[in-house]
C-alpha cells in the first residue's frame, strides 16, 4: 500500500465537535472590561461560526455549498505510506502521512477558510479581513473569498512579508489585498510603528489590526485561521477522513503527530481519534510538536489571556507565553504564536495530549531527509511533526514495536525554500 | 464528478510506443560527420533507453522497480473536472485537467527521470548529468537520483538560475549539484563565456555542457528531459491513466491540449489517444500549445537539425527554428527550445496534431483566471495549454457543443511566481 484515496462523495457530511466529549468542561471565555463574554467577536463574526464556537453538539452538519467547494479543491486528501522513510530509518514502524499539502494553496487552511467565507456571505457581508503569519492562512482565505465571490484583506506579519515576497503574489492572484503588519492602516498599527518603525510584526499584532479594520466597516467581518473552537471544528475533516482511510487499511493508529501554532491542524487531525481513545476503542498517543523558540505548551502557563496583542479578543483559558510575547523570527512563521487553542490546551492539561518542542536546525534536517526519501518538501511548520514522527519510529527500532505512526502533513514548503537554503548553507540559527 | 482517482495498482504495466502505429515511418536520426547514426548518444545513454529509442514494439514493459517508485511518488495522478472554470466561462463544454502537478516535484518530469535513473543504475553508472531550463527537469532528475541512490549534476540555464534562486535550493535538498550554464566547467561553456560573459544561456547550450561532462567521465551518463522517443515513451503513463479515468466516466475526449517545449508532456498525454484516433475509435482534436516567442511548430521548418547548440547530438528530423536560435527570456523557461520531438513533429506534419502559438500576456491572464476558479496556480508552461483549452471551451459556447476538453496540467507555478508578479504589476513583455 502506497496511498489510500477516497472519492469526492466520501467527504464527511458532518464536522466532529469535541466539546461534546471533553473529560472536563471547557472553561468559557472570560468577560472583558466591557462586560461582554465574547468581547468584540459578535460584531465581527458570522452567526454561523459564533453558534459553532459555543456549541456542545457532537456532530455539526457541513453545508452542502461548503462540501461542494471541498470537492472542487480536491478533498478528500490522500493518506500516504512513507515506505522510503521507513526503509531509510530501518524501523519496524509503519509511517503514514495525511497529505493536506495537496490542497491548491498547499496547506490545511482552506478547510476552515471555505466554511468561514460561506457563513459570512450568508450574513450578507462582502469582505473578510484577516492576519497571516507564514502566509498559508492569508492565501487560503484569499482563495476561499475568490471562489465564493467575496473580497479579502490580509494583514501579513512584516517579517514573513519580507522573507516571502511571492506569498504576496499568490494572494494577489486570488485577488487578496495584502498589507504588511504593523501598518499605517489602523490605529493600533500606527501606534506600534511610532514606537519601532522596523518592528518585525507578530501574529498577535496582525490580529489586532485585522479586527480593528473589520470593526470599522459594517460590510466586513473578521476571520481567524486558528485557535478558536469553530476553526478546529472545521479542520476535523482531516481526522475524519484519516479514520476512514485507516479503516480501509484495517489498522488502528498508535501515534498521531501534528505541529501546533494556534492548534488547528493538530486539533483537526487528532480530535476524531481522541474520542476513540476516551471511548477506549484505541490506545493512541497524541503528540503536539512546537518550536523551541515559541514553546507555548511546553513552557507556557495555563491561564486566561488575550488571543491578540492589543487585547481586542476575549480572554481565553489556554497555555500562553503572555500576549505581549514576541517570538524570534524563525522560518516556521505559522508557529510564532504566544497562545494556543483552548481545546488543545485543555487536552494537554488533562494529560490526553503530549507536547514536545523541537529546535529549528533539527526540523530542517528532518524535512530534508523526508524530502529525499519521499519527494515532497514539507513546510517548516510540518517539519516539526516529521521530526517527532521520526523520533517515534526510531524508538520503535529500539523496541521492535510495529507501531502505526500518522504524521499530519499540514503543508508543503515550495514557498518556504529560504529556510532550507539557510539550512543547507549553514546560516540557520537554533 | 469532481475528480477521478485511481489506486496504486492501476499504474500502467506497459508504456505505449507510438512508433508502432505511425501513419508513415519515422525518419531515422541522420549520420553525423563521425559516421555514427546516433552520434555520441551510445556513449552516454543506458542500454535500456537506447533500445527504447529505436524500438517499434507497441508495448514496452515498465520494470517493477520503476512502478514501485511511481507508486511512492503518488501515481496514478488524479483527473479533475474544472467545474469552477466551466461556470466562469459559461460553456456547455466539460473541461478536465490531468494533475501532473501532484507529483512531489510539481510536474510530469519525474515519469521519465525515474525510468532513466533506473536504467543507468542497471548499467553500473553512478552519476547522471543533465540540463534544465525552467528547473522542473533538473528537480525531477535530482529527486529520481536521490531515490535510486545515484548522484546528479544539473546544468541550469543561467537566466532561470537567476530568476528562480529557490529552484537551486530544491535541487540541493535532493542532493543535486546545480551549475549555472554557460559555465566554466566545460570547454563549450568556456567558449561561450569568452564571447559573452553575460550570456543568458539556452537549453541547447546546457545540453551541450551536460553531454560534454558525461563524455569525460566513465561513471557518468547523460540524461535528457524531453525531445527523444524514449522520454515521450515514459510519459505515456499520463495518457494511459487518463484513458482509464475517462473510461470510468464513460466519456470520450473531443479535444486534448498540452503545451510543447521539447514535446514530452504533450506526447505523453496524447499518444495513447492518437492511436484510438488512427483506429477510428474516437474523433478527437489534439492541440500543441507553444509560446509565440519560440514558435517551433507554427513557424519552424521541418528538416534535419541538431538537438543542441554545439552539435553533439545526432541530427533529428523535426520542426526547428535552427540550433543556434536563442529565444527571448520569457517566463515559460521550459518551452524555450529551438527544436521539437521527432514524433510530435511527424504527427504535426501528417496533420494528426494541430499546433497553435500563444502570447505571454495571454497565458498569464488565463493562468490567473484558472487559479481564481480552480485554486491551483499553473506553471507558465501549463498556462499555454489552459489558454487554448479556454479558447476551445468558448468556441463551444458559440456553437452549443458539449465537448469533452482535456487539458494536461503539466505542472504548478509555486516556483514561478515572478512571472505572475510581473503580470499583476504590468511589467510583462508580450
Amino acid at each position: 500500500m502506497y496511498k489510500v484515496t477516497l472519492s469526492s462523495k466520501d467527504i464527511p457530511k458532518k464536522w466532529y465537535n469535541i466539546a461534546a466529549d471533553l473529560p472536563v468542561e471547557l472553561p468559557a471565555p472570560s468577560q472583558t472590561e466591557e462586560g461582554q463574554q465574547l468581547g468584540n467577536l459578535p460584531k465581527v463574526f458570522s452567526k454561523g461560526v459564533l453558534e459553532q464556537e459555543m456549541s456542545t453538539e457532537r456532530w455539526i452538519e457541513i453545508p452542502k455549498e461548503v462540501r461542494k467547494v471541498y470537492k472542487m479543491i480536491g478533498r478528500p486528501s490522500p493518506l500516504f505510506r512513507a515506505t522510503g522513510l521507513e526503509d531509510y530509518l530501518d524501523t519496524p514502524a509503519k509511517i503514514y502521512y495525511k497529505r493536506e499539502d495537496t490542497s491548491p494553496t498547499g496547506s490545511h487552511k482552506l478547510n476552515t477558510a471555505i466554511a468561514q467565507a460561506y457563513y459570512a456571505k450568508k450574513d450578507g457581508v462582502e469582505r473578510l479581513t484577516t492576519e497571516t503569519g507564514a502566509g498559508q492562512w492569508g492565501t487560503a482565505l484569499s482563495l476561499a473569498c475568490s471562489m465564493l465571490g467575496m473580497e479579502c484583506t490580509v494583514y501579513m506579519v512584516r517579517v514573513s512579508f519580507q522573507q516571502k515576497p511571492y506569498r504576496k503574489t499568490i494572494m494577489q492572484i486570488y485577488d487578496g489585498d495584502v498589507i504588511p503588519s504593523p501598518s499605517d492602516k489602523t490605529e493600533f498599527g500606527r501606534k506600534i510603528l511610532s514606537e519601532d518603525p522596523n518592528h518585525p510584526g507578530a501574529l498577535g499584532i496582525a490580529i489586532s489590526e485585522a479586527m480593528e479594520d473589520a470593526l470599522q466597516d459594517e460590510k466586513a467581518y473578521y476571520s481567524l485561521g486558528s485557535v478558536l473552537n469553530h476553526v478546529l471544528l472545521h479542520q476535523t475533516v482531516i481526522g475524519l477522513e484519516t479514520k476512514k482511510q485507516m479503516e480501509i487499511l484495517g489498522e488502528d493508529p498508535d501515534v498521531i503527530v501534528a505541529c501546533v501554532g494556534g492548534g488547528s491542524n493538530f486539533g483537526g487531525a487528532v480530535f476524531p481519534f481522541v474520542k476513540d481513545k476516551i471511548d477506549e476503542k484505541i490506545d493512541c498517543k497524541f503528540i503536539a510538536a512546537e518550536p523551541s523558540s515559541c514553546p507555548t505548551l511546553t513552557k507556557g502557563e495555563y491561564k486566561y489571556d488575550f488571543g491578540d496583542t492589543a487585547g481586542l479578543t476575549p480572554l481565553l483559558k489556554m497555555y500562553t507565553l503572555g500576549h505581549d510575547f514576541v517570538p524570534p523570527s524563525v522560518h516556521a512563521g505559522g508557529l510564532r504564536y504566544h497562545g494556543m487553542s483552548s481545546l488543545v490546551s485543555l487536552l494537554v492539561h488533562e494529560g490526553l495530549v503530549e507536547a514536545r518542542s523541537v529546535k529549528q536546525g533539527d526540523i530542517f534536517k528532518s524535512g530534508t531527509t523526508f524530502a529525499k526519501c519521499e519527494g515532497v518538501v514539507p513546510a517548516p511548520e510540518t517539519c516539526h511533526a516529521i521530526k517527532i514522527g521520526m523520533d517515534e519510529a526510531l524508538e520503535c527500532k529500539k523496541t521492535g514495536e510495529e507501531k502505526n505512526i500518522i504524521i499530519n502533513f499540514s503543508g508543503h514548503g515550495m514557498l518556504d525554500l529560504k529556510g532550507y537554503d539557510d539550512f543547507i548553507n549553514g546560516n540557520l540559527a537554533d
